[in-house]
């Protein structure tokens, strides 16, 4: 392993010793953004062979239910997933993954990009899900991590206009650099959604086609789904709060979808693809390295978890 | 015009002379569940002749916007309908049409159930918008008018199991007499969602694969997100409640979607054949009938404003 | 192994020892077709148990090609498949098969219908292709075995209106019996095509959505081509000829797409649930059993190659 | 009228007086690829005044079939369109348009990349039908002006490589110029398939997942159909010869789905979208120019119908 990068579940893990359902029981290597050099291989490994260079995918589906069958396999109930409690995570030296879950990078593509096409998958099934085209104009609900690289997927797919929307306005200026075609700083008050989604419509200046709700909170997801048009579509992509209150109706009867978004599948070609071609630069999202001393772990998940302007933090092995 | 029935929206519309944001300014028409013949036809009109016993449908689109053109004219933002502020409806004796939007009926085919391929069409669309077939285990929240034929018409679709779920255990004895698998009868209480939960999962006795809420509340659709399979979907068809609070987040982590349903496209002739070749029979739904002197409109709009066991209320012109 | 039905590919592989580019190259057991009963499990079997009368689901995809893990692995170029050269069939007293792969039979279906989920298996992939409905009138080209059970799965899923067509009369006189709409025998001549696709119209009594060419010649597939409407689908089921002569550019200027169709997914629980429910009877369709014995074997093989009335000729094992 | 193009068609209906089932029976203008300026509206029209500049969609559908109704209005039997008997086209200085068809350009946008959105809508309808995107190998057959679009709007939907073949080494240089990531010259001898494949799957360097087969001769459908990989598509989207003689049983047998392209739909406000941004450049196809003297229009005509260099011919009023 050469490259990891900090997720937010990661640090939620460290803290709460549980995410959701999964709670951690006895010590567990954390973490799942990440790629390495391979070392040796199982005698029927055809594809890869030591010192090449791999970005991983940190989930085994089981491919014996109907899901894994019918290729959704990220929905899998029976997905071993790296750091998901009882499975060790890819925080370490040495780990042991199926071969068809690694995917050599080409020369251009650095370990460490290798490591961030874990959360650019989940972008790019999010687009995949929300079928972005050079027809469909998006709205990112969110400038954080999931959120910045969701627009740079859904450049990568076409998208002719992507306004970015935060409650902060540094993100917005990082969104800005990424490419945003516009952005708009909101509160955090319900009340304050019919002048927003005034405001965004005006910032987009044309439908919104699919939105991307990438906090998961009642207000990203009441003022998605009140700002796009009718047949259009909004993807929940970032897991908040559990319940929310939403003008789900008013929606439905604009047959406004919600499309639920859950990690990915068959991604990582896709994403070595556009890393390669130029098509898509995540290197700006790295904000913070770190080495693999005691000190330096602790450093980086306190860095990761703290109010700064940490977008990405990754640790060199 | 020969047979109209009474819709939810009529009532609503007579009591409150609104609904949503329609404003009704000056006298207006209603009724739009109707079906009658054919007393003269344009000089351009080829598949219709006087004398035609025909189903009306009542929206006519605009053909020119973009929902239209790509065949959602069901969502067309100038669509004009019947009873819709400022379009008169069609209960009345006589009414112009155009001829496509007529769908002559064949002879075993009654003008009430031509009235009826209304509140069908809905059923058939909800259940093209979930995507229905043999394949397809259906849950069915609500047992009024609109839950009742979407039961009809997942039968007609294939679904090989339907379970249906109300407060009321007469109008589940209707659901069950029409040929649902099972029932559940729930309280309105939201505590009560994780052991009715249960109780849903026991009487279908496999996955829910799609689910239809035709209430549209935060209960019945916060069951419907928790009782549908990983990948599955809930089309929400009846428009309740405007804000719901409901547990988006972990249905979204299954990729359960919520697909809006609003009216219907191009579901007349599908109707109409379903109803010749006897797959479904509406007849039942039919509870009371009234002629159109004054008194017996002032009666059926009563009996179905009514709590008593009104489930059609039909009037004979 | 206790029933396994001969199929049309297994009669090719005993007498010429190859079919399309598979060379028998060392002795081989045949056989595809099959239902047994459970002997012995794995430790880790959980869904079933010594003694369960299983259905068995003839091919074991890779899971880590790319068609495997979207969903496709009907077309995995690495599939081990009963009966294709080099992997052994099925028609033998006892084979090694994975559990998940074995699906168990409900009281009420026999071992034998159990065996013809697999040529079932192949018409309702067929039918999911086609996306057939209640809203698909269906044309089946050929009424052999695969033309009948095509026949059987359109009416499942509910197409209104299905005709068969085919040289033989008494194989068209099967198809009427087992429930198409109407039947049209055609000569094997091409400059018949013009007025057999005016029959076809004629006997449909309605647009062809859904062409199904159990055959695979340029005839059938011609007349296919022809006689389907604007927007339908041609779905390509019947292996016959490698090439054909066929007018596509017609059909292509009315967007008539032509769908390939090969072997099957995750059809075996759907097939088993048609069988359990009723919705469909495969019964008739076994017309001569034998037992195991070398000269019944070879009278078996006999049989299902002639030019006689066979159906389907099953052996009991 | 300010900017028409020449079509292959309107060469055709010049020479021959017909195309496919359609015969010229009485004197008729032709042209359908076009732009202009309005100069009068009527009273109902409230998306263009006179002087603005647009380009014109040329078919008009009825809008009572059902084809109209599903979205698919391409493909209406009633369909009224420029230039094809008995309604006259657009080569003509004045010409009266459904505003709804009439699309506005931006400033930045000539008249006649405005009338060039015609060819481009083609495309841009075959890489919907194609499914194209960031994810899809193409491989274009044919360097003519229908291919060479084709190539532009895989590109701009996204398509990492795309791979050009064409019997003309001098077409092939424009398609690299253009943006083809490799181009191959193929013979027209049958023959040679099996070893063009070999080539084509050289320089491709990839799976072909979309095959366009702009010529629509046995020859470029048979490489088509033999050079995509098993579960991709080809589209069938020049309308050569009638019948053609191709191997579809093999192409079946790994599920590669033969799609028709005919004209297109809701394309001219993607097309401009396309021109404005500069995500497609189009003026390199236009290689002669032709005022609208008896003389030059002869010319004009002439160099279109020429064995010569000449792409796109346009006309300027």
């Amino acid at each position: 392993m050469k490259a990891v990068g900090i997720c937010g579940s990661d640090v939620h893990f460290l803290k709460a010793l549980r995410l959701a359902d999964y709670v951690v029981k006895e010590p567990m290597v954390i973490g799942h953004e990440c790629a390495g050099i391979i070392e040796e291989t199982g005698s029927e490994v055809k594809n890869l062979v030591p010192g090449d260079r791999v970005a991983l995918e940190p989930g085994i589906g089981c491919w014996r239910c109907d899901l894994c069958k019918e290729g959704r396999y990220n929905i899998c109930p029976d997905m071993k997933f790296f750091g998901l409690p009882p499975f060790h995570g890819s925080l370490a030296r040495q780990i042991v993954h199926p071969a068809y879950l690694c995917f050599k990078l080409p020369d251009n593509v650095s370990l460490e990009e290798g490591a961030l096409c874990e959360p650019l998958s989940v972008a790019v099934h999010a687009c995949r899900r929300g079928n972005i085209s050079p027809e469909t104009n998006v709205l990112v609900m969110g400038a954080g991590p999931i959120g910045l690289v969701t627009l740079l997927a859904a450049r990568a797919f076409g998208a002719p206009r992507i306004v970015t929307v935060d409650v902060d306005g540094n993100r917005l200026s990082v969104a800005k650099e990424l490419g945003a075609d516009g952005v708009v700083e909101v509160s955090t008050n319900m009340q304050d959604i019919p002048k927003e989604v005034e405001t965004i419509c005006n910032v987009m200046g044309a439908k919104v086609d699919v939105s991307f709700d990438c906090a998961g909170l009642s207000k990203t997801m009441s003022t998605a789904l009140s700002v796009t048009r009718a047949g259009g579509k909004v993807c929940l992509v970032g897991l908040g709060h559990n319940e929310m209150t939403v003008p789900l109706t008013p929606a439905a009867a604009r047959e406004v979808d919600v499309i639920g978004v859950f990690r990915y599948k068959n991604t990582w070609p896709l994403c070595i693809e556009l890393l390669r071609s130029g098509k898509m630069d995540v290197k700006p999202l790295i904000t913070h390295r770190f080495g693999f001393s005691q000190k330096e772990i602790e450093e980086a998940f306190e860095t990761s978890a703290g109010d700064g302007n940490a977008i990405k933090v990754m640790f060199n092995l």
